[in-house]
C-alpha cells in the first residue's frame, strides 16, 4: 500500500447504468475522492448462478477508475449471499435465541458456520481474488461487510454441533466444564459435551458461564470464517486486507483483526457526538500497532435508513472530523456512500451525490475537508503519532461479559464513552489499547470496567507498574473469572488484590443508596457495583459517608515496585464525580510528569505528532465554536469553527 | 335503499334468550333506533357443522323487527370462522411475519387466501344470501366485519404462492422486477419468481419495494375476497352492499369499496377528538361519489375492551356527532352496540342497554341525538352536500408507503389528522378525496404526504391546474416511484418538478436541526424529510435561515396554465408552523375567492348544504362550550353546548 | 416441629468444597442461624443419571449440622430437572403462549403436566423422602422451589389434552360450557371438548372465560403436582411440609397450601417498601389458620441477579423486619442465601457470607436481628397473635381475573398494596384473609377488587353481616360470574345488590373524566371501573358532581340483619381519596368500637399479642426514623431507629 492518504467513497456501479461512470469519475475528482470501495454486496451479480462467475463488469470499472487516478479497495461479498444459496434451504439460515429462522431479503441472514455456505463463500472469494488481484489500482481488500452488525449469536443445530466441539477443545473434559461453570447450580450438570445446550429461550437466564462462552465461541467462529477468506486472497494478492467493523458489532476486534493487515472501521456519530468519534480514532489506531487505520465509512452529512436518521452534521464539521482522523493516525477516510441508494432500506442515507446525480448538502463539506487534507498531507506523511503516556484498556471481551451481565443496565460502550469524555476533557493525549497491549512508553494506565483480567494481562500490567507505571484499576475490573464466575479467594482477582495491597470487604452497588465518596477534596455520589476495601499495605485515598463502610476505602493507592496501583473500587458519578475523575487523572499525570497536552479551551483537540524536528501539534476545533488561546511567550492562536492550526 | 335516515344499533340476538327480543324492540323504539345490523359473527350458529345451515333464528328476528318498524342490515360472518374450519388444520390459519401461526379463539385468525376457507366462505354466504334476501326489512348487506383490523399481511405458504403469481402478473418478467426493485442491491437478484420471498423475519429490513408491494398485494387479495362475496349476494339480492372499515385498517379503501354500493365505517374517538371524527366524515363522504356514507359503528358513550377504554363522551356530545354526520353526508349513524356483551373481550364496551337490560349512561344521549335527527330529517333529505372548493388528497397507498418507510416515526394518519385540524380551523368547507378523484368544482387542492404520485393522478392534477386550480403539493409528495424507489432524474416525480418550475437541490430532514423557514410573514421550525428547491420558473415563497440553503426555497409558487403549483418542500412545525399553514390556505382561498365558510369561533362547525332555495348552513357546536356569533346584518346566533342551528 | 423460633439460611453445600462446611457452621452460629434449608436445586447431584441416586453427601452434611445444633429443612428438587430428563425430548418442555419451547439451562423449563416428568419426579422424591426422613435435625420439608415464578401457563399438547379433560369434569357437557362462556360470540361455539383450544396466540384476545379458566386449570394442576409429592413424603416422614411461594407467583395459594402443613413465603422488598412486607405477613399468617408462617427467604441486604438489584436495606432494617415478622406470627425467618453464589445468574444477590467466605455488609444486621429475636423468644412462644377485628379479603382468583382483564392496567397486587397501605396508616390491627375464610371475631370486613364473589363466600359474608358485622364491598367486587362473564340480572352479583339495597344503574370508569365524589366531608376524584347505584333500601353516603349521576351514589350503606353492607362502587383516588378511605375506616371502626390500635406516629407498627396476662403490644419502628410517643398516663416511650419496645 503506497503511502498515499486516502479519501474514499463507497461505490456501487453495479446498481447504475454504465453510462453514469464518467459523471461519477468527474465528480469524484472534484470532491477530492482518490479511492473507491467496491463489491461488498454484489455476490448475485458476480455469481448469478452457482459456479457461473461474471467479474468483467467490476474489472472494467476498476480499470476505468485507475485510468482516471482513482484506486480501488475491493471487497468480498459474503455478507449478502444470493437467493440461490438459501432458497428451499432454511437450515442454512441464521436462527436467533427465539428459535426463529431468518429469511432471505436483507443482510447477514446466513449461519456463518453452515458448511455449504462456507464452501460457496470460499469458491466465490477464490474467483474474485484470482481475477481482481491482477488489476491496476487495487490498493486493499475488505473482507465481507460489517460482520455481526445486525445479528449476534446464531443458535442453529450446526452451531450447536460446533459449539460442543469448541467446548471440548476448550475444557478437555466435561468434568472441568462442570467445575468452572459451577453446574451443580440448578442441576445443570452435564455428563457429556453432547448435552450442553445453546442459549435458546429459557424461563430465566442461562448460566452466565454458558452465555459468555457462547459469545466468545461465536466471535472466534466469525474470525475463523474471515481467516478462511484471508488465506484464499493471500494466495493471489499482496494487497493488504482489512475489515470494516464498528465498536458495537458483535466481534472480538483484537482477535478479529489479528490476521488482517490494517484496521478500518465505520462510524456515524453526528457532530454533537464528536468525542465518540475521537474515542474510535484512539481505539482503532492501537488495534494494529504501527499501521495506519482507516475510517472506512462515515456519513458525508448524516446516516439514515427507512426507520430514521440522526441529526445533520453542522456545516464544516467534516473538516474537523477528517483532520482529527489523520492527525490521530488515519491513513484513509471514507464516505458512505458515493451515490444515494436508489432502492432498498438505505435510500434516506446521506451520500455525496444524489440519486439524480448531483451534489448533495454534504458535497461542499466533503470537498472542503479534502482540500484541508491536501494541504496537510506532506506534514502528515512525514510525521508520526506520538505514543501516549496515558493509556486506557478497551476490551470486547469485557463487553461480552456485560452483555451477559448488565447489572444496573450497564452498556460497556456507553460507560467507556462517558469515561473517555472525562479523560478527553483533561486535554491529555491518550491511547485506548487492547487488554494485552504493549505498554511501552505508558506512564499511566487506566483499566476500568474489565470484569475479567486475564493472567497474562495482569502480569503485563504488574510488570509495567514494577517499572514505575501507575495503574488505576476499576471499577468492576477483575471481579469475574475467565468463565464468568466469582473468585472464591477474594472479590477481585486474588493476585490483583495482593498487589494492590487491599482486601475487598464488601461488594454491592451504592447507586441510588445515598452513599457518597470523598477524594481529592471533592465529594460525589458513588455508583455501580463496587468493591469497598480494607487496606493492607495500600493507603486509603477515598472514603465514604456510610457508617457500615467506616473503615473502608473506595479508592486506594499502593506502592508496587517502582510504581503504584490505584484501586478505584466504586465509580464517582454526576458532575462532581466527573470532576473527581479528572482531578485524579490530573494528579497522577502531574506526579508522573506527563506533559502530552496543551492548555486549550474545552471543545478543542490537541494532537501531538513528531517528525525529524521533534514534536508539533495539531490543534483542531471540534465543537464548531472556534477558539482563541495563548500559546508560547506572547503568541495568540485563533482557530475558525471546525478549523485547525499546526503549532510547534 | 329507501331514502330514510338510519339510526342503527348492532344487534346480537343470538347471544341472548329469545325472550329478550320484545324488550329490545320496545327500548329500541324508545331510543330512536330504526335499523339493526345483525349476523356478522354468527357463522357457528348459522352453520353449526359443515353444510348444516340454520338461518331460521335470524329470519324470525328480522321479521319480528320488521313487524315493529325496524329494518335490518345483514352481514356475512366470514370474520369469525367456526372451530370446525380450523381444528387440526393449522395450515389454514394466519401467519404473521414472525412465522407464528394463529390459533382459533378470536377474530381474523384465518388466512383469507386459503382455498378451503374461501370455498367454505362462498358456501355460507350463498346460503345466507339465498335465505335472507327474501325477507322483509332487509335494507343493506355488510360483508364481513372490520377486515384487517387485527392483522395486516399473512405470510403463510399459500400467500407466498399467490404473491409470486401476483408478481408475475404485475411485472411480466423477473428481469423487470429486478430492475424496478433494484435487486442488485444486497444480492437480492432473483432468477425466477419462485425465488421471491414473503416478508418473514430478516436481520434488517426487507427491500422497501418488496414490502410495499406485499402490502398492496395483501390489500388487493382481501378486496378480491370481498368481491367474491359481493358477487354471490348480487345473485340473490338487490339490497345495497357495504363493508364497515376504519381508516386504520390494513386496506386500500379506494379499491376495497369499488364494487360496494355505499361506504360505511366504524370510528370510536372520544369527544375531545371530534376533529378526527369530522375528518372521517370528510373522507368517507367522498369514497363513493354521490352515495351517502354510513357511520356503521360508534360508541354511545365510550368504546373499550378488557385491556382498557378511552374517555367517556361528554354529556350530549352524541348530539353534535350525529348532526354533524348527517349534515356532512351521512345516510346512517350506528351504535355499537345495542346490548352490552355478556361475555368475551368486549364486555366493558359501552352499549345502549346494559347486560341486565336497562338504559346505560349513553341511553339518554342516544335518544336526544335521535330526536334531533327526527327534527332535521326533512331538511336533510331535501338537500344535498355542497361540493367543496378545497380538497385534500387522502390515500391508503400513501399509508402503505409510510408503513414500510416511517422515516422519523411518521404515522400517515396522525400526520393527516394534524394537517386536517389546521384546515378545519380555517373554517373552510373541505373534501378529503382519493388520489384519483374527480376534481370538478375544486379550486384549491392540497396533496401532502403522498410518497408516490401515480402518473394518472399527476395528469389529473395538472389538468386541474391548467384549468385554473391551485395545487399545493407536499411535503414528501412525489418522492418515490410506484415501486417504492427513488427517481433518478430528480428528487421528486420528474414531471412534477418540471411543472412546478423547481429543481430539488437537497433532500434531508430539518427536524431537530435548528432550521427555520420564513413565509407569509411568519417563521417556524421546518421538519420532516424535505426537498429544498432551486426555482427555474417558480418564485420562491419561503426561505430558510441555513447558510447551506441560502439560494434555495422550501416553498415555491409557479404559474401553470391558468392556475399554479405551490410546492411545500418542508413542513413548518409547532404553533407557528400551524399558523403558517393556515395563512397559506387563507391566502390562496382569498385569492381564489373561496367563500365556503362562516366566521365562527373555534370549536364550531359550519356545513354548507344546498336545496332548491340555494345554500344554507348547519352550524354545530363541537366543543361543548356552546357559542354565540353575529350573523347577517344585525342577527345574533346562540348555540347551546353540542347544539346546532340552521341558518341561511 | 418443635416450638423453636427459626432463623434460617438457604444452604448449598453441594456447590462448595466439603472443607468449607466447618467454617460455615462456625459463622452460622456466630450469625445466629439455627436452621438451614437444603436440596432444592440439587436433582442432578442426587440422581446423576436415571435411577442412580446419591444422597450420602446431603445426609452427611445434615448430620454434621445437627451435631452442631443446626436443624434442616429439606427440599424436593423438582424445579430444576437434570439435563438427562430433557435432552432430545423437547416435547417435555414448557411452551409459552407464543408456541416457543423452552430449553434446558435455567429453572422451571419443564411442563409440569408431562407424564414422564411426573414419573421421574415421583421417583426422586421417593428416594429423598425415604433416606432423609430418618436423619436427625430434619424439621420440615419444602416442596420444589417458588413454583410458577418464572412462567405462568404452559400451552403444550399434553396440557391441551389435560385441559380438555379438566373442562369435561368442570362442565359435564360442551353445551354447558358454550352457555356459560357465551361462545356464540365470535363463532367460538364448540361441538365437543376436543375442539376447545389452549390460549396460544390469536389476532386479538381469547375469550376471557377461556383465559381465566385456563389460569385456574393451570393453578390446580401445579397444586396437584405438589400434592403428588406431599403424599409420597408423608409415607416416610412426619415432619411438616411447606412450599416457598410469593404473592406474585402464578398460583392459587389458598388451594396450593391446602394440603401443606404450614405456610412459608419468599419476599425481597427493600426497606423503603416495608409496608409490602407487612402486608405479606398479614396475608401468610392467615393462610394456614393456627399455624405459624415462615418467611422462607428474604435478603440479608439486597436481592439481585445479573440483570439488576433493588436498593440496599438501610442499616438495621432487618431488625425491624424480623421482629415485625415474629410479632405478626412468624415461626421462622430465613435468609437467601448463606454463601454468595459463585456462578449462575444470581451472583450479585446479597448473602450473609461472600463467595470468598467472609461476612458481607448484611452480616452484622443478620446478627443484630438474631440477637433481638433471642431476647423476645420467650415472650413470643408464650403468647399468640390477636384475631384482627378488621379483615380484608385477599384472593389469587381475583388476581387471575385481572390478569385476564386488566381494564385500565390494573395490577391486583399493586392495588391491594396501595389499599393496604391506607389501612396500615390508620394504625388498626388487620388480617388479610382468603375469600372463604372464617370470619370469627371480625367486625369490619373489606372486600375490594374481587371480580367474582363465589356463592359460598357471599353466604359467609352475609351471615357475618347478619350477626352484626360491617361489610365494605368494592370497588369491582361481584361484577363477574365464576366463568368471567357478566351477570344478566344486574351489574353485580344479584344477591349482593339485593342484600346491599342498591341497584347498579350505570357502570363505566370515571378515571380521567373529571368526576369527583364526596363523602365523609371530603371530595376526591373517582377512579377505576365503577358501579353507580340507585338505592332501594340503602342510604346514599357518597355522591358525585356529574349531572348524569345526579340521583345516584357511589357509596351506600344498608342495614342488613344486625349489621350493614357498605357498597363502595367507585374508588376515590389521589391524596384526598386515601384520606377518604381512612376516614371511612375510622368511622366504622369507631362505630364498631374496634380498639385494636395504639396512637403512634406514622412509620411505626403496633402489634397486639396476648398471653395469660392479657393483651400486650409490640411497637416497632419501621421507617428508620425512630419515634417517641406518649403512652399510658404519664408514660413516654422512645424507640430507636428500627428498634422495638414491648408495652402493655
Amino acid at each position: 500500500m503506497k503511502d498515499i492518504l486516502r479519501v474514499l467513497a463507497a461505490y456501487y456501479p453495479e446498481l447504475w447504468p454504465a453510462g453514469n461512470i464518467g459523471d461519477d469519475i468527474r465528480l469524484m475528482r472534484d470532491a477530492g475522492i482518490n479511492t473507491v470501495r467496491m463489491g461488498e454486496f454484489a455476490w448475485a451479480d458476480m455469481e448469478p448462478s452457482p459456479g457461473v462467475f461474471n467479474l468483467d463488469f467490476f474489472s472494467e470499472v476498476m480499470v476505468k477508475l485507475h485510468d482516471n487516478g482513482i484506486d480501488t479497495v475491493f471487497c468480498t461479498p459474503s455478507a449478502t449471499p444470493p437467493v440461490w444459496l438459501s432458497h428451499n434451504h432454511p437450515e442454512r439460515l441464521f436462527m436467533g435465541t427465539d428459535g426463529i429462522r431468518m429469511m432471505h431479503g436483507a443482510r447477514q441472514h446466513f449461519c456463518n458456520n453452515n458448511p455449504f455456505f462456507r464452501k460457496r463463500s470460499r469458491i466465490v472469494v477464490g474467483a474474485i481474488a484470482k481475477k481482481i488481484s491482477k488489476l491496476p489500482g487495487l490498493v486493499a481488500w475488505q473482507i465481507d461487510n460489517e460482520m455481526k452488525s445486525h445479528v449476534s449469536e446464531c443458535c442453529c443445530e450446526e452451531c450447536g454441533r460446533q459449539w460442543r466441539q469448541w467446548l471440548k477443545n476448550r475444557y478437555g473434559s466435561i468434568k472441568e466444564l462442570n467445575k468452572l461453570w459451577g453446574t451443580s447450580l440448578w442441576s445443570q450438570k452435564y455428563s457429556s459435551f453432547s448435552q450442553v445446550p445453546v442459549p435458546l429461550k429459557t424461563p430465566f437466564a442461562h448460566n452466565p458461564s454458558l452465555q459468555t462462552n457462547y459469545r466468545i465461541f461465536s466471535r472466534e467462529k466469525i474470525a475463523e470464517f474471515q481467516d478462511e477468506q484471508v488465506e484464499i486472497i493471500r494466495k493471489y494478492s499482496k494487497a493488504p486486507i482489512t475489515h470494516n467493523s464498528n465498536v458495537r458489532h458483535y466481534l472480538n476486534h483484537a482477535e478479529h483483526y489479528r490476521n488482517l493487515d490494517f484496521a478500518s472501521f465505520d462510524a456515524y456519530y453526528d457532530s454533537d457526538n464528536y468525542s465518540k468519534m475521537l474515542m474510535d480514532y484512539d481505539i482503532w489506531r492501537n488495534l494494529k500497532n504501527g499501521r495506519k487505520f482507516w475510517v472506512m465509512e462515515t456519513g458525508p452529512s448524516h446516516s439514515g435508513c427507512i426507520f430514521g436518521y440522526p441529526k445533520l452534521h453542522k456545516k464544516s464539521y467534516l473538516n474537523a472530523e477528517l483532520t482529527a482522523a489523520f492527525a490521530l493516525g488515519a491513513g484513509g477516510f471514507g464516505y458512505w456512500l458515493w451515490r444515494q441508494q436508489r432502492t432498498g432500506p438505505e435510500m434516506p442515507h446521506g451520500a455525496i451525490i444524489s440519486s439524480w446525480g448531483e451534489p448533495t448538502i454534504g458535497f461542499d463539506d466533503v470537498k472542503q475537508a479534502g482540500g484541508s487534507l491536501e494541504k496537510i498531507a506532506p506534514l502528515l506523511t512525514s510525521s508520526e503519532n506520538v505514543n501516549a503516556e496515558i493509556k486506557i484498556t478497551y476490551s470486547d471481551i469485557a463487553r461480552a461479559f456485560f452483555l451477559t451481565e448488565p447489572l444496573e443496565g450497564i452498556d460497556y460502550i456507553d460507560k467507556m464513552q462517558e469515561l473517555y469524555k472525562s479523560v478527553l476533557e483533561t486535554g491529555f493525549h491518550r491511547d485506548l489499547v487492547p487488554e494485552n497491549a504493549d505498554l511501552k512508553g505508558c506512564r499511566l494506565l487506566l483499566t476500568p470496567y474489565l470484569p475479567h483480567i486475564a493472567d497474562e494481562s495482569l502480569e503485563k500490567a504488574l510488570s509495567f507498574v514494577k517499572d514505575g507505571g501507575t495503574w488505576i484499576v476499576g471499577p468492576l475490573s477483575g471481579c469475574r473469572t475467565a468463565d464468568h464466575a466469582l473468585y472464591t479467594e477474594s472479590a477481585l482477582h486474588p493476585e490483583l488484590e495482593k498487589a494492590a495491597g487491599v482486601k475487598t470487604v464488601f461488594t454491592f452497588s451504592p447507586t441510588n443508596n445515598d452513599i457518597s465518596g470523598t477524594a481529592f477534596g471533592l465529594a460525589a455520589p458513588l455508583s455501580i457495583w463496587s468493591s469497598f476495601f480494607r487496606t493492607t499495605t495500600a493507603k486509603p485515598l477515598g472514603t465514604t459517608n456510610d457508617s457500615r463502610l467506616a473503615d473502608l476505602a473506595f479508592l486506594t493507592e499502593n506502592k508496587y515496585g517502582r510504581g503504584r496501583i490505584v484501586m478505584l473500587g466504586s465509580m464517582p458519578s454526576g458532575d462532581q464525580g466527573k470532576l473527581m475523575l479528572k482531578k485524579m487523572i490530573g494528579h497522577y499525570a502531574a506526579d508522573l510528569r506527563i506533559s502530552q497536552k496543551l492548555d486549550l479551551p474545552q471543545g478543542n483537540l490537541a494532537v501531538p505528532r513528531k517528525n525529524k524536528d521533534g514534536i508539533f501539534w495539531f490543534v483542531i476545533n471540534m465543537d464548531g465554536k472556534g477558539c482563541s488561546f495563548k500559546y508560547g511567550k506572547s503568541g495568540h492562536v485563533k482557530i475558525e469553527p471546525y478549523g485547525f492550526r499546526i503549532i510547534k
